[in-house]
C-alpha cells in the first residue's frame, strides 16, 4: 500500500466547488488503495484579505502577530477540505503545522524547518484516516510560537512531510500540469517533461520558473523524495522530479529546457575606486540588509583606476539596496548608484552542456540573430543565464527554445489562470 | 498594580476602525498602571462566513472539524488587535487558546473547561507584554484536538483566564453599557445598575437576558471573580457583578430587574394515562435527545384519568422535541402532542422576593391590569417566571417594570446595534 502525499495550491481551493473537486481526487486516490497525506495552502485570495486586513490596522506589522494571523487561512482551507472528504463518506482529520509535529527555527514571516515528528499524522493514517496538514506553518523549536514558511512555504511543507513519512510520491497539485521546456504562454510547441533531475529543476527555479519553490526541491534532493507536478484540473500525469544528472550517462544528457525572469533589477555602481576590498565593501553593505544578490560583472577598470560594478537583484529589494549603497557612497568614494528594473534573465538549463562543447556560442548565435544584446552573462555547470532588455524576453525565449530544438509536435495545453 | 482582564465582543471588532478603538482601550488600561490580559471574540461575521463555507461543503460537517474551522476566527482577530496594539507604541502577544493552557473536554462545539494552566500568559505578563487569548477555543485534555466553548464561550474565556490567573477584575465589553432593570428598548426609564450578586445574575440570564452567557456568570461565583459589564463605546462604569445575596441584609434586599425571553416553545402532550411514570417517560424521551426543557406543568388529571403535560423549551429544539415524542405516542397511549412557538417569558428577579411577602400577588395583579393572560408560573427562591403570548411580551414587561417601581429619573442610553 503506497503512501502518498498531496499538496493542493490556492487556486486549486479558491471556492467551495473546487474544494469539492479537490476533496473527489483525494478520496479516489485512498479508494486505489493508498493511504492519503494532503497538505493544502490557504484558500484563493485569503491571504491577500487578510494582509490587507493587517495594513489596516498597522502599516508595519510585527512578525509573530503576522504569522498567527496568515496561518488561520490554512487551518481554514484544511478543515474544509477534511469537511468536504467527509461529504464523499471518506474519514479525515485535519491538523495544523504545530500538531503535525513541524518543527522550524524561530525566523518569523521566513523560518527555516528544523525537523517533522509526525506521530499524529502516523496515528491517523494507522487508523485508516486521510490525515491532512495545513501547509505553510510551523512551530518554532525555541519559543514554541507558531511560524510561517515563507514564499513556496506549501510545497516545502509537503516535501517534509513526505520525507518524514518515507512518502513513495509527494503530488504537488496546481493549474500547471507539469514543467515544461519552456512557458506554453510564451512558446506555442514548448514541450512538457515526463521526467526532470533535482539539479535541473533547481536551476530552473532559480533561474524564475515557478513551478516548484526552490527551498522544496532542494529539501526533496536531499531526503530523495520524488516529486510530481501536476494539474488539478486534469489526469495528465504530469512531470516527475527525480534522480540525478550524475546518473544520466554522458551521452544521454541532454539540453532541457529555457527559464525567465522578470522579476530582477539591475543597480550599477560607478566610479568604484579600483583597490583591493572595494567591492566586498558594497556587497558587504547589501548583504547586511539581509538582501540576495543574483548575478555581478565587474568591468576592468579603466585608466583612471576606477572601475563600475554591476549586479542583479529581486526588484523588491532595489529601493532599499539603493539607499543602503549611498550611505557608503562617501566613505567609499564612488561615483554614483543607477538603478535598471527593465531588465530581463532568460537561462537554459541542461545537464548536456557538461559534455556538448559549443552550447554557449549557439546560445549567444541564438540571442544575436533575435536582436538581443547580453547585458551580463552568468554560468553554472548546467545553466547558462544571460540578462536583457525585458521586452526582449519573449523573443530571446523563443530563439533560445528554437536554436536548441527544444519543442514538441502538438501545441502545449495551458489552462485557465496559469498566469500564476 | 491590577491585574485586568478585558473581553470583547464580536461588534466591538467588525471593522479595521473598530479594532483600532480597541486597541486605544486596550493600551490606556495598560498605561494606567494595570497587567493587561484581553480576550477576543472573532470579528462581526466571520463565524457566520466560516459556518456559510462549510454548508457549501458539507451539509453536516464533522465537529472535529468545524472547531478547527471556527477557531481561525479568534486567531484572526486577536492578532489584528496585536497589531493595532503595536501600532500605538505598546507590545502585544497573542495566545491561541491551546497556547494559552485552556484544556477542556472532548465534546466538539461545546466543550467545557476543565483546567486554565496559562504559563505562557504570565510569562508575558512578567516581561511587560499585554497579553491576548483567543475566546471561545480550547485543547481536549485526552485527544489534543481543538475545541470550541459553544454559546457565549468567549465570556467564558475572559471569565476562565480571569479566575486563573487571580485577576482584579474581568471587564466584558459589548454595544451595551451595563446590566438593566429591564431591556432599555421596551422599557424607556428601565435604570442601569451598578451592582448585581452573582445568583441574580444567574437568574437574569437563565430568564433570557443577553448580557452574560450563564456559564460564564456561573464561572464566575465559583471562583469569585468579579465581572464589569461595560460598552466599548463608551467610558461609563457599568455594572458591576460581583457577591453573594447572602451578603445583603434583609431589609436591604430589593427587587433587581425584569428579564423576558422570546426564543422558547410551548409543547403540551395531551390525554397522558395518569399512572406513574408517565411523565418520566415523556421528560426522558426528550432528554435523550439532549434537549433541555424550562417550565413544566402538568394538569391535575380529569375524570377520565387521563391529564396533560405542557413544558417549554427552546424554539431550536421544538421540531426534535416534537418528533421524538412521537415515536413514544403509542408506547404511551396519549392523545396529541401540540407545539406552540407564539410564547414568551417574563421574569422578575430580586434577593428581596425572600423576605418581601406579595411580591407575587402584585406580579399578577400587574398582568391582569395589563390584561395579560398567564399560562404557566415557574417561581425559584428569588424568581418569579410566567409564560404568555407572545404578543403580549413587551406591555408584560412595562406593567411590571412600572408595578415594582424600578424605573428611573432619565431615560435609558440605547446604543445603535444593541439588537444583538
Amino acid at each position: 500500500m503506497a503512501l502518498v502525499v498531496q499538496k493542493y495550491g490556492g487556486s486549486s481551493l479558491e471556492s467551495a466547488d473546487r474544494i469539492k473537486r479537490v476533496a473527489e481526487r483525494i478520496v479516489a486516490t485512498k479508494k486505489a488503495g493508498n493511504r492519503v497525506v494532503v497538505v493544502c495552502s490557504a484558500m484563493g485570495d485569503t491571504t491577500d484579505e487578510l494582509l490587507d486586513l493587517a495594513q489596516q490596522v498597522n502599516p508595519v506589522p510585527p512578525e509573530r502577530e503576522m504569522d498567527m494571523l496568515l496561518t488561520a487561512g490554512e487551518r481554514i482551507s484544511n478543515a474544509l477540505v477534511a469537511m468536504a472528504i467527509s461529504a464523499l463518506g471518506a474519514e479525515a482529520w485535519s491538523f495544523t503545522g504545530s500538531q503535525a509535529g513541524v518543527v522550524t527555527t524561530s525566523v518569523h514571516g521566513n523560518a527555516r524547518i528544523i525537523d517533522v515528528t509526525p506521530s499524529r499524522v502516523t496515528e491517523a493514517l494507522e487508523q485508516g484516516y486521510i490525515a491532512l496538514v495545513a501547509g505553510f506553518q510551523g512551530v518554532s523549536q525555541d519559543t514554541k510560537d507558531i511560524t510561517t514558511l515563507g514564499r513556496g512555504g506549501s510545497d516545502t511543507t509537503a516535501v517534509a512531510v513526505a520525507a518524514a513519512l518515507n512518502a513513495d510520491v509527494c503530488e504537488i497539485y496546481s493549474d500547471v500540469d507539469g514543467v515544461y521546456t519552456a512557458d506554453p504562454r510564451i512558446v506555442s510547441n514548448a514541450r512538457k517533461l515526463d521526467t526532470i533531475p533535482y539539479e535541473e529543476m533547481l536551476e530552473l527555479a532559480a533561474s524564475g520558473s515557478k513551478i516548484l519553490h526552490l527551498r522544496s526541491v532542494e529539501y526533496a534532493r536531499r531526503y530523495g523524495v520524488p516529486i510530481q507536478v501536476r494539474s488539478s484540473y486534469s489526469d495528465n500525469p504530469g512531470t516527475t522530479v527525480t534522480g540525478s544528472i550524475e546518473e544520466i550517462p554522458v551521452e544521454q544528457a541532454l539540453i532541457t529546457g529555457v527559464a525567465h525572469d522578470r522579476s530582477e533589477a539591475k543597480i550599477t555602481v560607478t566610479g568604484v575606486p579600483d583597490h583591493a576590498g572595494a567591492a566586498a565593501r558594497i556587497f558587504r553593505a547589501v548583504a547586511d540588509a539581509e538582501i540576495d544578490i543574483d548575478m555581478v560583472l565587474q568591468n576592468i577598470s579603466n585608466t583612471t583606476g576606477r572601475t563600475d560594478i554591476t549586479f542583479t537583484l529581486s526588484k523588491a529589494n532595489g529601493p532599499k539596496a539603493v539607499s543602503e549603497l549611498e550611505k557608503i557612497k562617501s566613505e567609499l568614494d564612488f561615483s554614483a548608484v543607477l538603478y535598471d528594473d527593465h531588465v530581463g534573465k532568460v537561462s537554459l538549463v541542461g545537464a548536456g552542456m557538461r559534455s556538448h562543447p559549443g552550447v554557449t556560442a549557439t546560445f549567444c548565435e541564438a540571442l544575436a540573430k533575435a536582436g538581443v544584446n547580453i547585458e551580463i552573462i552568468n554560468t553554472s555547470e548546467i545553466r547558462i543565464s544571460v540578462l536583457i532588455r525585458d521586452e526582449q524576453l519573449d523573443d530571446a525565449v523563443r530563439a533560445i527554445h528554437e536554436a536548441f530544438e527544444l519543442g514538441g509536435d502538438e501545441e502545449a495545453v495551458v489552462y485557465a489562470g496559469s498566469g500564476r
